[in-house]
């Protein structure tokens, strides 16, 4: 992330923590210096937040992608103050395949929330951003308009290893431009792969951006990917696609019927629009604000929410149980001996299993 | 089970293991001679079941059921030695709501593949059996003419627990038919709840059993158990209800059509029959044999087998790890409130899931 000159330099002048005398190492002492300048405790980044200081925010948001403990720590104590301030917003996931227009749908779509005088937030999981390079919201000119307007604030994925962190990440991220006053948010991800789940996991609403044609266009779309849509966004419906896009607005209508209901009772919206010429973009807002009301109004909205912290308790336990059992080095020194055995039908995969646990259990 | 009697005698009567005196005590006695009458070596077992002989059969698949660590330790010998004889066989997964004629399709399908001088083995999975005791195929009433075909073995879904139990007892139950010679394996579930995936999980083709009616009668379809179907054949397919049951082949075919092919190449086909009237259940056979050759062909047949045996050796290590975690005593008595905290927002799902992780590492 790129230094910015802080907005509100006062908050940064007090309290800056104990210091420790610089020690003669050049390199330390610039290092102290650094942090002199910058250190804030983490009630100065509370109040910076609930105060919404974009910099202070963003500063706090970097400590939540740091692996340093000391970091870790610090984007702990702010989350737990920032808790009680968060949960108020609309949280919608936005997925999609590459050349649906996303960025520019989700620029067009941005900007008319924000000339509805809401404070819009847009995050990003793409587990892929480092090794590719090419982090979706990486580059924000991308988004032109949208970076420029005051009431945005857009964020790219972080990009450390794994879903499930990056997941968290961004999970934790959502908590703290809430209580900064956030009140919607989108998360975007990349229409392939298991970050869609992720994200599913973590928003109120999921839209899918679709285009128009039956054909390859649709081959990108996951497995399964469908079947978590609230609603369905044909984009690209303008010149002489409009009829392309309603014809298969009304092909993903028909799929769609054939799904039992979502468990709110919601029966997933197919619409069109166009992002480039701005039109429509208004009824994928309304279509939003029907369901917000729809699941609102049958206490499910607030079922999910719950479900969903639930859900990201278990899953962070899962995940590390897995994690601290396939890093353990007699474990790593066997497991490919155990597969090589399960696949050439030497071993049945349970007890492969059960000599892998062995080893770990008795020797942890 | 039932006790019935051995149809091979001779394979139960030698080397019946190192025999103990019997205990004064009456009971002892009793259980002693139970033991002494019924005792197997794993090679007696493993030559039985290699015969073909469905006594022992079905003995050592009681031993794969039994909770008993010598049944276990026992049964993990009989399945190393079959292990190398098994696998020759199609697997075929078999699932549809209640009400689709599951029963009666299995039979009129089963009949017409012992016609075709196959041996086929009826297996189930339904993980809620013990609790609703109406366990699916525990009454073999239900396909009376294919439980009295001499070449055709049925068995009930094992009963115990969990789903990931009840998977490993089928799966490991299919390879001991393999190795007894059955060359065509079906494995029933219920259309609801998770237990798709699991037999999905271990199966070559997976078929989904369906009726006619785009309305109430499809609402029972669990969101993406459709994507796994590999086919699916429309049901009661007779008399006034053929054209129904047309109409429904195309809606299907048509949501299919939006969907990606599968990894296999395959594009799952969508048949109409009558289990009743016997119509039209070559064709389901055919469409079958088809896949069996694409996939043979392409070699998805093998590298499909291959994914599942390594997904059953993890998905036992994670289920493991995850049963020792959640009846580990700490976690036990903290888990209450780290959930109550999360759901109120008084902790983030992230804090509490490091809490739980601490107690149980420190503790174990």
């Amino acid at each position: 992330m790129k230094q910015q000159k802080p907005k509100t330099e006062s908050a940064l002048k007090v309290n800056q923590g104990i210091e420790q005398p610089p020690s003669v190492d050049e390199g330390a002492a610039q290092r102290f210096l650094n942090i002199k300048r910058k250190k804030l405790t983490a009630d100065e980044y509370f109040d910076g937040i609930i105060r919404g200081d974009r910099t202070i925010l963003s500063k706090a948001i970097t400590l939540i992608e740091s692996s340093l403990p000391e970091h870790q720590l610090m984007a702990k104590q702010i989350i737990e103050k920032c808790l009680p301030h968060s949960g108020k917003s609309i949280r919608i996931g936005i997925s999609g395949v590459p050349g649906a227009g996303k960025s520019t749908f989700i620029e067009a779509l941005g900007k008319f929330i924000t000339s509805q005088h809401h404070q819009l937030a847009v995050l990003a999981i793409d587990p892929s951003s480092e090794r590719s390079k090419g982090s979706i919201l990486g580059d924000k000119t991308r988004m032109e308009e949208l970076s420029n307007d005051k009431n945005a604030f857009i964020r790219p994925s972080p990009s450390a290893g794994s879903l499930g962190g990056v997941a968290r990440k961004t999970r934790e991220t959502t908590l703290l431009c809430e209580a900064a006053g956030f009140d919607v948010i989108f998360i975007e991800t990349v229409g392939v792969g298991q970050s869609e789940t992720a994200v599913h996991s973590m928003v109120d609403f999921f839209l899918l951006v679709q285009i128009a044609g039956a054909g390859d266009e649709l081959q990108g779309i996951k497995r399964g990917i469908m079947e978590m849509a609230d609603g369905i966004v044909i984009n690209k419906a303008d010149g002489s696609n409009i009829e392309k896009a309603k014809l298969a607005a009304t092909e993903f209508r028909s799929a769609l019927h054939l799904f039992p209901p979502t468990q709110s009772g919601w029966y997933p919206k197919v619409l069109t629009c166009s992002s480039l010429y701005k039109t429509h973009i208004d009824e994928v807002w309304k279509m939003i604000g029907d369901y917000f009301e729809h699941t609102q109004k049958n206490l499910f909205f607030d079922k999910r929410r719950s479900e969903q912290a639930r859900y990201w308790m278990y899953e962070t336990i899962n995940n590390y149980l897995r994690d601290n059992f396939y890093q353990h080095e007699g474990v790593k020194n066997l497991i490919q001996q155990m597969e090589s055995d399960v696949l050439n039908d030497r071993m049945s995969s349970f007890e492969a299993a059960g000599n892998l646990l062995d080893v770990y259990f008795k020797n942890k």
